[in-house]
């Protein structure tokens, strides 16, 4: 591409940049870098990138703009999107940012912005197929056009309302298109109809989608007005949105609500040191329980080399349980009323899991005997307490890794915070209480 | 509704069932109850139940039927779905099923099952609408409308081939819709378009939806023939599906591949044991660990008390770095040439949380030591032992944390294989020798 005439552009030694190019550097890049790399893109591949990343990131692209092209960027976006990135802008630019928007559109974004980011609503597109009962097919497609030619909209669904825009039925494109061209709208439209509710969380929008395997619901509010539509490609954003933050949840982090390496360095210490703080707390409980039983330990060294495989063993199981009941709770497979089913599942699972552990316990202490002689006359006593502890520890950690989360779920909370390490954590105290309570009972008169 | 003449229903006191009870019962139900659950529904919830049920739920459904109702179902199916049926059935029934399909489907089906199921030729469907560069957009219009009425399709976009059958480009059906009559479909159609290999792996599939935002691709062989559409709601059950298969891997189990209420006892347990087994192994060593420092915990038991503490923070900052780093790596946000920036960013990271322990550690002991005189004159240096300990381990588990993913794929494995609870062992072992190394350098002379 050579250089046309007129003033040289800014940085003349850079070549345009290529959308691979773009996509590769622009995690590692500074905001201000970003803009000038954004700017080196040849238009078309510039709407492309444009239209491919995060709200977040289009905010900052259109921020830091000269002001006179903030506008064609703002305005290529359809309302829903144009919402995104103003509730991705900081607060005080949202109005300059709706002021780039034209008047129809604004009165749209404006309304979108006060449904909550997570839910239907702010969700949906308001821009959708009308269409009423009593056209025939012919004048449907017509219409259609003319809804097109004024605004871009999605064509995967045309959705038939009364004179109050009450939804009555939906006609699917195809089904138009196929019809002979004299038929009422109203024959071939389907009426019982799918919808969201326009304040429901989104969580539950994308299981609906799941449910329904369509393109595209209609957002209806409590009198079965027609507020906008969701289509599936929003969805998948929410899907891979809500697993990054439960899975971050479950890991022990606060949501990051920003890619890895974008997030500052304060804002991602800030969002882990929480909850190790309070894991900390939590663990310090298992320094105290030890300081009950320092006789013990102290008249019997050889208990305290199996504290940690015995805590981490119910913490292990308890992360096992607490990872898969949160997730079949995500999925919709489990809910709260399910509680006594997963309780019977997890007993036999916990009992089978803590038998096999206990089995090759047993045996290491016993070959250990065998071939060092490291635990003296009592190692069958030894092996025996171990043995015994870690069934009762992997029972526990299970049954309270499975049931922290409907615990949490009752009383209103995420069940995904009852994140892996917190069940450890929970498990490590009550692990120790039931180590030295069988080895009390198990070694009382021959170490203790 | 009122039972019909003629031979009385197999469970006459039965009502029919409804769309929502039947969701609600499935999950607990055998298969044989499912099956007479099923049969109850009126066809037309019956239809939309069987569409929304996994590929698994609808091989179970048709091979419960009796055999003259089997093919109606299975041909109710597009190709694609027939597929994943057939590929969920057990191997030997799967010809049968087969043979259920008329004869251009069966054919259709053969092909779609000699691609893996979690590649883009598992996901495609091979119907598209098809049109020819030279056609006019009325020719167009006719023509699609006859590709949908011999065979159902899906809409969004007709792809334009050459005579054999090179994609050359794509005209959306709101561009085909909105031109004039005499167009032709080479001037309106996007040249420049993305496609999908058709051995891509489903996850990078999904991948590269989130980055077109469009809802289908075409799927292309080397030589840029097409081979079919994926659309983007089967990518929603792709994300939904990679998402559970990485956090139950973090959580410390093999994937389930199955509801968590309807996978059977024996292999549910199966799943969880090796992993638990393992770890168990590897625990060990913290058993053997301490019986090297048996001698200096038998001179100063307190040493015992803070075990639990110190090797749990850094189980815990290690599972919150390896989940952080597993899902920034399956949304593609962290490559691996990226390791060296993550290795800085969790450098500061692991000091900073360390620190911020280390100060609350500190704080525990001197204050518990004012208040009831628990840790005897040396509490000073018992507190400094414990604060530099939880540095060095926070840290150390935030780096192994961090940095296994990244070795786990370079040698090809699954970087979610780096589950919390594996990090968390092997943090356990190496934190019980940072910590008696520590004490032995800090106590040396005044406990040990």
């Amino acid at each position: 591409m050579e250089a046309g005439p007129g003033p040289p552009p800014p940085t003349p030694e850079r070549e345009p940049l290529s959308l691979a190019e773009i996509r590769d550097v622009w995690p590692l890049l500074t905001p201000g870098d970003r803009i000038q790399a954004f700017l080196l893109l040849p238009r078309d591949d510039a709407e492309d990138f444009f239209f491919s990343v995060a709200a977040r990131d289009q905010a900052e692209i259109v921020l830091g703009m000269p002001g006179r092209e903030q506008r064609s960027w703002v305005r290529l976006l359809p309302p829903d999107d144009a919402a995104d990135l103003i509730q991705a802008a900081a607060v005080e630019k949202r109005d300059a940012l709706l002021a780039l928007l034209d008047e129809p559109t604004r009165r749209e974004v404006t309304a979108l912005l006060a449904y909550s980011e997570d839910n239907a609503g702010g969700l949906m597109n308001p821009r959708y197929i009308r269409l009423r009962p009593e056209m025939t097919v012919d004048e449907a497609i017509s219409y259609v056009r003319k809804q097109m030619r004024e605004q871009p909209r999605t064509i995967y669904y045309g959705y038939v309302l009364d004179s109050e825009q009450r939804l009555l039925g939906v006609v699917s494109f195809r089904e138009l298109f196929t019809a002979t061209v004299r038929t009422r709208v109203a024959e071939i439209m389907t009426r019982q109809v799918t919808t969201i509710p326009e304040h429901m969380d989104q969580e539950a929008v994308s299981l609906k989608f799941g449910q329904s395997h369509l393109v595209a619901l209609p957002v209806v509010d409590v009198e079965g007005h027609m507020k906008g539509i969701v289509t599936v490609d929003d969805v998948v954003d929410v899907v891979r949105e809500e697993a990054t933050e439960d899975m971050q949840k479950v890991g022990g982090v606060e949501a990051l609500d920003a890619p890895y390496l974008q997030i500052d360095m304060r804002r991602m210490i800030r969002k882990r040191v929480g909850w190790l703080c309070v894991l900390f707390l939590g663990e310090m409980l298992t320094a105290s329980a030890m300081g009950f039983f320092e006789k013990e330990i102290a008249r019997a060294v050889v208990l305290a080399l199996f504290i940690p495989l015995i805590i981490s063993s119910g913490g292990n199981s308890g992360s096992q349980a607490t990872t898969l009941v949160i997730r079949a709770m995500a999925l919709g497979e489990v809910r709260l009323r399910d509680w006594w089913v997963v309780v019977r599942r997890e007993f036999i699972a916990g009992i089978g899991l803590g038998v096999v552990l206990a089995a090759i316990g047993f045996l290491r202490i016993v070959t250990w005997e065998g071939l060092f002689h490291t635990y003296g006359p009592q190692y069958l006593s030894i092996a025996a307490t171990v043995s015994c502890s870690l069934v009762g520890v992997v029972l526990w950690g299970t049954l309270a890794g499975s049931m922290l989360p409907f615990i949490l779920r009752r009383f209103g909370f995420d069940p995904a915070s009852a994140s892996a390490p917190f069940v450890a954590t929970l498990v490590d105290v009550s692990g120790l209480v039931i180590y030295f309570t069988v080895a009390a009972t198990i070694l009382r008169g021959k170490l203790l």
